[in-house]
């Protein structure tokens, strides 16, 4: 997913949550000095132990959200200049998580006799070989593959932070395959690929296909990742998602028929804006497109899709033939008037409040560019009916990982080896499915409330 | 590893157990009775349960080790003649083991709370990766990498079998990562690839190597697995074993080093006739080299490798080139004539026991072919000092899962990024030392017992 992270002006966010352990003299009100020092810096609080008390001094773990590093220096500093208090270390939570990484493989046999090792291994093993060499079919019953999922990034458009390359991807990549395990009990191992070679990534990945059920591309920059997808599915009888495309187009498409009925419009009277034409924009017209939406218009940078403008790739072209069918031209802004939801993939601040109260009534804006979005979504939402955003810090986060998981247990389970767009429709109706009548609403705080 | 399975000559093994369900009569001594039916067929009884009693039939479940297929369903026929018995079903205990694979990938951090993704995930791990970017070493550090070990075959030459391709491999690939977790704590992941093209193996492996501190190749061809090992070693920056070759040398070498010390030899005095120049015979009598041995005989099919043959490939002739001072030409029976050690990674039955018999007084015996050894260990041992094969079900089992996971674990640990004789050397010394000379003995069996 391309997500962009860090903005300066966010609240303190557990991403830079830090631990600073402190010695202080041993007063009674001294822990509460501490909290304060930090409240008083802008740090959130999260934990507070005193863990070691003598008769003069003692020593206190606190925990707290920062905005930043520097932001996290500064509450170091505030706690450092309290009368009698030394800061003997400051450690940062979110590294520690990921400190020796954080996935293992581990057997599901139980190894510890000769005789385990004769079935689990040579010589019984060889059995089960060549049980799979007369019937290929059985490697899903007798081997990983059927529950298996390869997450396969090349580094070249990982969150927002750009072309950083395989190594550096890697943690994300092992992030999203604790969410595999966590969430659907699939087994995701990352593929992180030294090479942005079109044809060189499709041959490897069509080279190491046998171990995996299906193939998760991830964080591959547009448009490779088009040609790529496509060369995949054509090559390979497993399924291929592009996440950042498909899992954005099901979560999307799974909020906006939430989003609609609570403003009560139906699908195929409303005027989508769709902001941005890359990997997930294309991907969330298309599957826009198939619901019968009314009127969808794509827009870049330069605003509304012009059909006759040069050199366009066949994605765009795709997007220019069958999408804007009242021949709107203009800016963005422009495009914005009176249409009744605005969807945007794109780039931080792009409107103000101005654009927004300029939609139709009952305006649905899904403000999805990372770390910030097209438009403040507080000050966007006094003019609208539903505001999301990709964030974890406000009401309604738009996250693949509400799809992507349940979305390969599907068909992994069902042995499927082409995705449609049926099933994509399906999976974004059954994610919204899962918010009932009794708890819709035009803001997810207030729903997850009603649902205790 | 090349271990052939299942001949027919061989005692019932764990490899072959099956577990029948069977209805009888409630009699007091009907357990007995089919106890006694399977042990007459010559089934291993292994376990025997009473699952259900009525009064008057009653299930039992009896679980045996059997030679092969044919033998598991003459053990089936005969307990189903047993009067008044009905076998409900047979199930092969080795196949259960291998249902759904045998590995699983699980997260190693807690995703319970909204703030553990924040920190595992998004937003979060945004710095960890920016912190990889910025300093690639980190990646040891702060991913997977440093405790990762891909598995790599491209399925040419899996066990005895042949060559029968990447998906029917992936079982004992399985099996390879679940002893590297149980043995070394290394995650260890299996790859296997749809190509046996050497040039593409090379770039495939290169490319999806970011991921992992070291390649473990796998049951590659030769002498394809030799330019595949010297070329991925070559362009990595992470260790790149040949476990067929290097894993098989080191354990012969421990092996060797203490047969040397039960008959109280030293290795530069003594003459080793290796039959089988192929990836494992190449790399043990590259390492004996090393040893400083008396005299080492290469022998091929056609008996001592004769160094005026044409069309050797650079193995070969390495081998010609550096062994064989003497100058000896003819059979290997004849090279065997007042020889000290024999190795064979060849064929099964090359050897009869005169053949042995015309060694030097005490002869050491390492018959690893497999499924068969090169001669049969229980004839040759009236002639030996010691005997070792590559079996399980003999005593002196030589097999390289004594020396990958825990050669590995030093690799990871110590950041190598080439492999070396001298850490090969290092390694087969300190597996021999594990036996202590209290312990030491012609047989391991005989061992075992006075360890306890």
């Amino acid at each position: 997913m391309e997500i962009k992270v860090g903005r300066k002006t966010t609240p303190p966010t557990p991403g830079y949550s830090i631990t600073m352990r402190v010695e202080a003299p041993a007063e009674s009100a001294m822990a509460s000095t501490i909290a304060e020092a930090i409240g008083e810096a802008g740090g959130a609080l999260t934990a507070l132990d005193v863990a070691e008390r003598r008769a003069d001094r003692m020593v206190v773990d606190a925990t707290c959200d920062a905005r930043d590093a520097d932001h996290a220096e500064q509450i170091g500093k505030a706690v450092a200049a309290v009368p009698g208090v030394t800061v003997l270390e400051v450690s940062d939570r979110t590294f520690l998580v990921h400190l020796g990484g954080k996935l293992e493989v581990t057997p599901k046999v139980q190894l510890k006799h000769r005789d385990d090792l004769s079935r689990a291994y040579t010589p019984g093993v060889a059995r089960v070989c060549t049980a799979i060499a007369e019937n290929p079919a059985d490697a899903r019953r007798l081997t990983i593959k059927r529950n298996t999922v390869a997450v396969v990034t090349d580094g070249s458009a990982v969150l927002g932070l750009g072309n950083i390359g395989p190594e550096a991807a890697l943690p994300v990549m092992e992030g999203k395959a604790a969410l595999f395990k966590q969430f659907a009990d699939i087994d995701a191992w990352p593929v992180c690929l030294d090479t942005q070679d079109t044809d060189e990534i499709v041959s490897v990945v069509k080279a190491l296909a046998p171990v995996y059920g299906g193939i998760n591309l991830e964080d591959i920059s547009a448009p490779r990742c088009f040609e790529i997808e496509a060369r995949l599915r054509e090559a390979l009888d497993i399924p291929v998602f592009h996440d950042d495309q498909h899992g954005t187009a099901i979560v999307v498409l799974a909020a906006l028929t939430n989003a609609l009925r609570v403003v009560g419009k139906r699908i195929e009277d409303i005027t989508i804006v769709v902001s941005g034409v890359g990997a997930a924009g294309h991907a969330i017209i298309r599957l826009l497109h198939k619901q019968g939406v009314g009127e969808i218009i794509g827009c870049d940078r330069r605003g509304v899709l012009d059909p006759e403008q040069e050199g366009m790739d066949d994605f765009r072209r795709w997007i220019a033939d069958n999408t804007n069918r009242s021949g709107r031209r203009g800016t963005l802004r422009e495009a914005l008037g009176g249409a009744d939801v605005f969807i945007g993939v794109s780039s931080p601040n792009l409107l103000t409040v101005e654009d927004i109260a300029a939609m139709d009534a009952g305006a649905i804006v899904f403000a999805l560019a990372n770390p910030d979005p097209e438009v403040d979504p507080t000050a966007a939402g006094r003019h609208t009916a539903v505001v999301a955003t990709g964030r974890s810090d406000y009401s309604n986060q738009i996250n693949n990982v509400l799809a992507f998981p349940g979305f390969f247990r599907g068909l992994l389970d069902a042995g499927v080896s082409d995705i449609t767009g049926e099933m994509m429709t399906a999976a974004a109706r059954a994610i919204a499915a899962a918010v009932t009548p009794r708890q819709l609403s035009a803001d997810s705080n207030r729903s997850r409330v009603s649902r205790k």
